[in-house]
């Protein structure tokens, strides 16, 4: 009948009210994403800055964000030479200025060489410019104390998020009990169950051992899996590596006994390794995936499928506005990678400007050229800051009684425990409000200071914490602290 | 058991062989993905690029790519004014040379006033500058004679083609004979065929009357919904204006019966218009659906969903590299913007130097500013040789015996319609090739010549196309197109 209606040219009466596109109608796999680090606390910041910009007044003059991993925007300096070898990509006319160092010229015409038309607008091929790729092979290599490291299993990529979600693609199928299953650790980075609720996949979560330092334990791994297997099919371990948002970095025991547990159960490795950059902790050190399974020698070496995953977003650079970034695998079945080549081709490319900058961070300036003293320097000065605010958190927050927080041996982000008054925890149950979500946007009213609640990241039932990076300037950030331990005595005391 | 032989830390034999990814295992929607635009021609073109490096003797000195819209690989200039106000961007200590107009330096401080931090090197929010949304607002309105866009409507984005396919995300649902269903043009752009096959919905095809320059007929539309309707549940219509691959330009008429019968048949409409600068036959001209869309007046302009595209890689300027783009949506629900919104947060935010470039070009310099000058000669010096190569393209290809095009009214492609004698069809299936595949391997074989087959972006059963760029130096092209038709000749002649 409707078919007729249309032939006549006339409107089917669902042509006039109902939207083709609506909550009911649309995508559900969509409808379940969550992503808490922009989420409802994001959202009500942006608000309260307009509100301070049209001159309410507030309890405070200014909104401090902690929220996301951004550390540009929280004042810290681009690293001069990369910025420079960018601009006279971006406009060669530059080349023959006297006011940039030979090397960042010679490192940008090298860069203009193998660019379509000498030209950083031209597309790439899909998984990155080949010299970029053989650049990020030299550095692992470098990296991982000479094992070797083949361009050909190197994608670059629209910073870390993009390669993750394409590798997450590959892995699934099925449906109902067959459904692939991934673990993820609990707290999580939120990529990963947005991903995973996008894809249709699910997600299996394993925790971490706060009362050990956020440590990863196997026998955890062990029982997570064995429940998950009876509900769908485990296939992917994601591992992040330093910790996001815990900021632990693990041993290489540990690291060794997931490869070993992820080999004997048959999983797909995925580590998370966009912090190899910032590790602080005395005695911590960064062990790549790659180079442990590698060292662990047959069978594993051979066997174990691993991805490996960086970014020009955190590190020493935090250049996050160009998205840029890699994935390595390894032991991949080459079928299936020259189907991930081909899933590549149809975005086109990376941004290259994004792929010049991870040319620069995998080959930085050599002692012997001109910009190395300044490049190493800003470097230094950078992680040294990170260390030092990394240490000043722990202290002023395991100083407030009902706050504790586990040390930040890397990455930039504390994820302390909050001690919360029945009487809130009540309240917030009565707003409908997850309990640390409540005591985060009380937070945000009074103090200005934006963080995430744990409930966005997960966290053992009837433990509440939030997420806060520890990238303001030093003075910045220890007022800050102050005011947030302040708040804490303040709000509990009123629920108490 | 095999949990019991894990727990004894021990291998299951499966461990020991198998992948855990493999041909069989991994999504097999994605392994249904094809892209032909960078398949096995691209490949093997790259392969005979590495040969005559390594001094291989070969038929031809280079190789002509010809088969995808890179404008800047193929030679075309940046416009100056967009790179010098990136290059500021990028290293705003250059804010104080004096080798950059004012404007320039004007425009680049307006984006780095809104950037986290003041750096173009700070995440955005997800969907993307508001200031830079306000200005591609503005543009809209001046471009659709004054009818009104909302800033809040409009979404930054990773090139136009992460835009659509976050569109088509939210459209997918359903099982089986509920599939949501989505009508594209054939011959398409192989994006579409892409993303349809990856989210696991159902491509409607509707043909483009190759006779009447690849014209859109309602009828045509209305039996392709038709026939989709008895299997899938179509939910979407797919238009490419100025065309990809085909270049046609449509008529405001044809662009009004698409939206009415959109309309009628309750279909969200998408309107890929990234060609909307690029418009060069007699007569020609773009209207955006948007526009006709409101001066249609109600019930279409208050209810039909529309989703307009737009990108810096196309037009005038070329920037494909950047990655940079939009999606306006129009009388979308507001509960599924906001999941629309939602979503992009996961992904971050689309490329800052990408974002920037979109604010350029929606506000370039005005005629009282010192770059307009130059910006508008460089602007016509590109645009009036893309029409030259257009003419240029038609003529020779249609005194060509075998060969046969529409004339390029718009975009950067031509789709020839190829004859081919029975002997080649033969030998192509002999050899499990589609019968233009064949012959434009067999091109690119003899005379270097990269163009991309027309079953690559499909076509009437029984006809053979494909696809060339009208991209190179005019001089360059004409060498090219006599080579091609002396080739088709030679090709002809030895199959007959």
């Amino acid at each position: 009948m409707a078919l007729r209606e249309s032939d006549r040219g006339q409107a089917p009466r669902k042509g006039l009210k109902e939207k083709v596109l609506t909550l009911d109608t649309m995508n559900p796999c969509v409808r379940r994403v969550e992503y808490a680090v922009r989420g409802p606390i994001l959202l009500r910041a942006l608000e309260l800055e307009q509100e301070l910009r049209q001159g309410v007044k507030k309890p405070f003059t200014e909104i401090i964000h902690v929220n996301t991993g951004d550390a540009q925007a929280m004042g810290q300096k681009p690293i001069t030479f990369l910025r420079q070898v960018l601009a006279l990509c971006v406009h060669p006319a530059l080349l023959s200025s006297p006011d940039f160092p030979e090397d960042a010229k010679r490192r940008a015409e090298r860069i203009l060489q193998v660019c379509g038309g000498h030209s950083i607008g031209a597309y790439s091929i899909s998984s990155g410019i080949q010299m970029i790729r053989e650049d990020v092979a030299l550095y692992i290599e470098r990296r991982d104390g000479g094992i070797p490291a083949d361009p050909n299993n190197i994608f670059l990529s629209t910073g870390a998020s993009d390669a993750i979600v394409t590798v997450l693609k590959l892995l699934v199928s099925g449906h109902g009990c067959t459904r692939t299953g991934v673990l993820i650790p609990i707290p999580q980075y939120p990529l990963y169950s947005a991903a995973l609720a996008e894809l249709d996949a699910v997600q299996v979560d394993y925790y971490l051992d706060e009362e050990h330092a956020w440590a990863l334990d196997v026998s955890e791994l062990r029982r997570a899996l064995r429940q998950a297997r009876d509900h769908c099919h485990p296939r992917a371990l994601c591992v992040i590596n330093p910790g996001n948002p815990t900021g632990q970095v693990q041993t290489r025991e540990c690291i060794e006994a997931i490869i070993r547990f992820a080999f004997e159960e048959g999983l797909f490795l995925m580590a998370d390794e966009v912090y190899q950059d910032n590790v602080y902790a005395e005695g911590s050190q960064f062990h790549s995936f790659k180079k442990v399974l590698m060292e662990m020698g047959p069978p594993f070496a051979a066997q174990q499928e691993l991805a490996s995953f960086h970014s020009v977003s955190k590190g020493y650079m935090g250049e996050c506005g160009f998205r840029g970034g890699y994935v390595e695998v390894v032991n991949m079945d080459p079928e299936v990678q020259r189907q991930m080549q081909k899933l590549l081709t149809v975005q086109l490319c990376p941004p290259v400007p994004g792929q010049a900058l991870v040319d620069m961070v995998v080959s930085p300036p050599a002692p012997s050229d001109p910009s190395f003293a300044q490049f190493h320097a800003e470097r230094q000065e950078v992680l040294g800051q990170l260390a030092a605010k990394a240490r000043l958190t722990e202290q002023i927050i395991n100083s407030t009684p009902g706050l504790r927080c586990n040390p930040v041996q890397g990455a930039m982000y504390s994820f302390p425990r909050i001690e919360l008054p029945p009487r809130a925890v009540q309240h917030a149950q009565e707003l409908g409000l997850a309990p640390d979500m409540f005591f985060c946007l009380c937070l945000l009213e009074e103090t200005g200071i934006c963080v995430v609640p744990g409930s966005g990241f997960g966290q053992r039932e009837g433990t509440y914490h939030f997420r806060m990076t520890i990238l303001p300037p030093i003075e910045k950030l220890r007022l800050m602290l102050e005011k947030l331990s302040h708040f804490h005595a303040k709000f509990t005391s009123e629920y108490s």
